[in-house]
């Protein structure tokens, strides 16, 4: 009877119901095994933040539960949270070298020591605690990404990751169909797959793809030839500079992330690169145009990056020229469309040729399309599916896949983060919810911005600022300075003398009736001050700035 | 000899590098015609900003010279600026019956009495000042748009706002290529022509395609049906409201622009609604679920749209049942793509089943692609090329595409917003450059938000605000009160009440030391505190709060 009760158990903790900041937390009697713990970007209304991260709350309340971390690849939403993670526990990390390199790199920015990094490979089995955890290759838009079979006494879970299936990949390393097949053939309990790209019939083409379209565009061009790229993609860096050197050109590198990675992965021999071919961004000049490969960061528009400073002739080194040819090897992430555009327009007015998302085969993405998906479930044969990784309209659209390919729909969950889904060899059930949901960090801070700092921060952005400040005496209630008006992000003070003296009349009648009622309440005094000032400036510009009435006492 | 001098030149002043914002000016001799004034809508970084309009400076300079406004067609980024304009200048405005109804409507609401519109229908021939108008039928998303032929001694200018060739249209309106055939055997010496979509090959699909998905899905639909859509887009309305007429399911309209729009359309009989086919939202639950259809804004996920409160569970009147069918006839505008995902999530939530743009035949655009660009210039056979309405790039690639059919080089203008492009019968050059820009409308105001007023919100947004008040003796220069620290926007003031009475010492200690040394300048002392401050403040939070020093003086 005892063995029928056992269970496992699914948290997921961030990446349901959105794209980023992926965690899922596994548990088995006091045994919990993290697998991802990554961050994701501000949402517009988050004024100031500059990263969110899964609220792992129960991760710490938990915290001699847990077992380990499996990071299943290197890029920032599997892996960007975990500096904040081992910050508060130090739990064993287990990840591919790259993976690991690109952490170890995160760490050490943080001042992070003493981190416990264990290297795993393809077809590794590890003992975590009570878990048999089996790592499995899969293709990616990054090397090193590994799929995981986490074995348990109630059954087999396969988190799949983020993978797509590449007949021809760069390195050579097929998708393991092998290791899937067989799991599926011995029985696997739940199956945790990709949602990403639920919405694109077909297969997702291969990343062979680009480098022929890369060889077209370096063939054609007759100028200097520029790339974009993300930098972690190493596979596509491999072939940017393959075909660099193809044509002949020397390839400088700029942007502080390309360089990095660049770096981690030469030196780890994900990259090959001949030495002599580098050049430094400083010397571009000195080479002839057609001789010149420029690899710099600023796929997504981002104001910062080499190519978007390139673009408006605000970087140290280079500059965009007549008849460079410029490619954008990337899609843009949802919400970067507009930057993206910018730096496609500003790149035509310095006179470049641009190749980007329009063009065909410049990009193909590192997410399974629909087929690749149902491949995925029919290698595996899950008992229950957990579709992961993506927008609730994903998730659904992924369950409903699973659903055409046999799975009966009881068995099948799209859930949120945060819910506890238990699993017998028999049934699956929802059965609670733990604390989940997004940290948000600014700064040093984590945490400290909450509603009432964004709220502020909303309406000082939309309506701006007008300070009032007024010294009253402590004996009489009279006014002995004041009042003053200070205004910030509300309208243009020089153009608005009159309104503000104006103001500034209000107050003092306000101030003139309180005195006559002997009200001496600040409270009062300072609410009638903003209701009053609210009313006129709401009436004469139609907006409402924040108004912070500030009364001191002599 | 005076015969060759004469020239007519073209000034754009909105939707060249952009889209949006539409306004170009035709100027010969001492007359100006200006066709579109239209708005745009804020770039992220205008925080706060309600509108965009173009600077029309130039237009005011020479007021004198203005004989009148052509409004192509109805749409927000071509009749949206007129009120304002108008109440600056009240000339004459040209435009089709439904284009003036809605001019109309937003003359009214913004109070503005006593335009001159005179309304004008395709094949028109108008003498407007030295100009002899033609109004020319062409389709778009909108009823009502024309193109324009300006006949001047010069030469033929030809503006082809903007359109599509649908040769299935809905109101059986082809468009008129006997016209644009007839200019071209006569002679034309400038096409403008409209590049939104010039990065799409082939043919955009007939509206009517629409219709069809619309049927299909329908017939399908077991529960009520919810359709948003653009509200002037009244083909695509006309084709929801007979496909529920066909299934028997009656209407409600649900959105103030939807209804406003509609009763508009109604009227002038530009839609065909049987009266007794509407009801009222409120009775929308007496009907059997397969017999509603609702009609609804909100295709952009604008926050107070009827659709995204729907899907928020936040609407007075309706919310999503499980079994609704939503269908999103519409593609996100660039900027909205996340607003939109959002809602569709929302609903998916809900458990409604969502059509949405990852499904063909839901939504057609109402711009030409490749094919119908080059048919345009084939039919009009222009000396000179100036594409119009687009991003720098889109310019760029349609410019391209003109060369590609022939017109050399030397003849095609990319020009920007400001420029003025003077043609002679024998040549094109651009001369100079006038005033031009953006307007930023923020509740009454119009142009009083600048660079500093959103500079200062920027870091307001960003970073909170910090304000320090003092009340010094104006003999001693002694602290007299405070001083006081209130911050807004920078941190959560309850869990940090140690960071801030750390930063009041700093001030004390600040104010001591200007003491000491008997300085009493107060920009001085301010700066001091300022720099004090901002310091600790980063050191301690990596956050740079907008720092507010006030003085007082008794």
């Amino acid at each position: 009877m005892a063995e029928t009760e056992e269970k496992v158990s699914l948290i997921p903790l961030g990446g349901l119901g959105e794209i980023g900041k992926n965690m899922m937390a596994v548990k088995y009697q006091n045994n919990i095994l993290i697998i991802d713990c990554g961050l994701t970007f501000p949402e517009e209304e988050m004024l100031g933040v500059d990263i969110v991260i899964p609220d792992y709350t129960y991760v710490l309340e938990n915290r001699q539960m847990v077992r380990g971390v499996i990071a299943t690849h290197g890029h920032e939403d599997h892996i960007g949270a975990l500096p904040y993670l081992l910050k508060d526990i130090n739990v064993p990390v287990y990840g591919g070298r790259l993976t690991l390199a690109l952490l170890q790199a995160k760490l050490k920015e943080q001042g992070i020591n003493g981190a416990k990094l264990h290297q795993v490979k393809p077809r590794d089995v590890l003992k975590i605690g009570p878990f048999r955890v089996e790592f499995i290759h899969v293709n990616h838009s990054i090397a090193d990404t590994m799929a995981v079979a986490i074995h348990t006494p109630v059954g087999t879970l396969v988190h799949a990751s983020d993978f797509k299936i590449d007949h021809t990949p760069v390195d050579g390393e097929v998708f393991d169909f092998y290791k899937f097949a067989q799991l599926g053939e011995k029985g696997v309990l739940v199956l945790m797959s990709d949602s990403t790209n639920v919405e694109r019939p077909g297969y997702t083409p291969s990343e062979r793809v680009v480098g022929e379209t890369l060889d077209k565009v370096f063939r054609q061009a007759k100028g200097r030839v520029i790339v974009a790229s993300f930098a972690t993609n190493v596979h596509r860096i491999q072939q940017i500079i393959a075909t660099g050197l193809k044509y002949n050109r020397k390839i400088a590198i700029v942007g502080r992330s390309m360089l990095n990675v660049v770096n981690i992965a030469m030196e780890l021999g994900y990259l090959d690169v001949p030495k002599d071919a580098l050049v430094e961004p400083g010397m571009v000049a000195s080479f002839p145009k057609e001789r010149v490969l420029i690899l710099a960061t600023g796929s997504q528009g981002e104001p910062m990056s080499a190519l978007t400073r390139m673009a408006r002739s605000d970087h140290r080194q280079l500059e965009i020229q007549p008849g460079d040819t410029v490619v954008i090897s990337a899609l843009p992430i949802p919400g970067n469309e507009k930057l993206v555009a910018k730096t496609i327009d500003q790149l035509f007015k310095q006179g470049a040729d641009v190749y980007h998302e329009a063009m065909e085969g410049v990009h193909v993405s590192g997410h399974a399309s629909q087929e690749e998906l149902k491949l995925m479930i029919n290698l595996v044969k899950p008992k229950f599916f957990v579709p992961i990784h993506g927008e609730y309209r994903m998730l659904i659209k992924h369950a409903r896949l699973a659903e055409e390919l046999g799975i009966p729909a009881e068995n099948i969950f799209v859930a949120e983060n945060g819910q506890i889904l238990e699993f017998t060899p028999e049934k699956g059930t929802i059965t609670g919810r733990v604390t989940s949901g997004a940290l948000l960090v600014d700064g040093l801070g984590v945490g400290d911005v909450g509603n009432i700092v964004l709220r502020d921060r909303k309406q000082l952005a939309q309506e701006g600022l007008l300070i009032v400040v007024v010294t009253l005496s402590k004996e009489t209630g009279n006014i002995m300075a004041g009042p003053d008006i200070i205004s910030r992000g509300f309208v243009y003070v020089r153009e608005s003398e009159e309104l503000l003296e104006e103001a500034k009349e209000k107050v003092n009648q306000v101030l003139d009736w309180c005195l006559e009622r002997k009200i001496t309440d600040w409270a009062t005094i300072k609410g009638s001050i903003r209701e009053v000032l609210s009313k006129f400036l709401y009436g004469k510009t139609r907006r409402r700035p924040m108004i912070l009435p500030v009364i001191m006492e002599v």
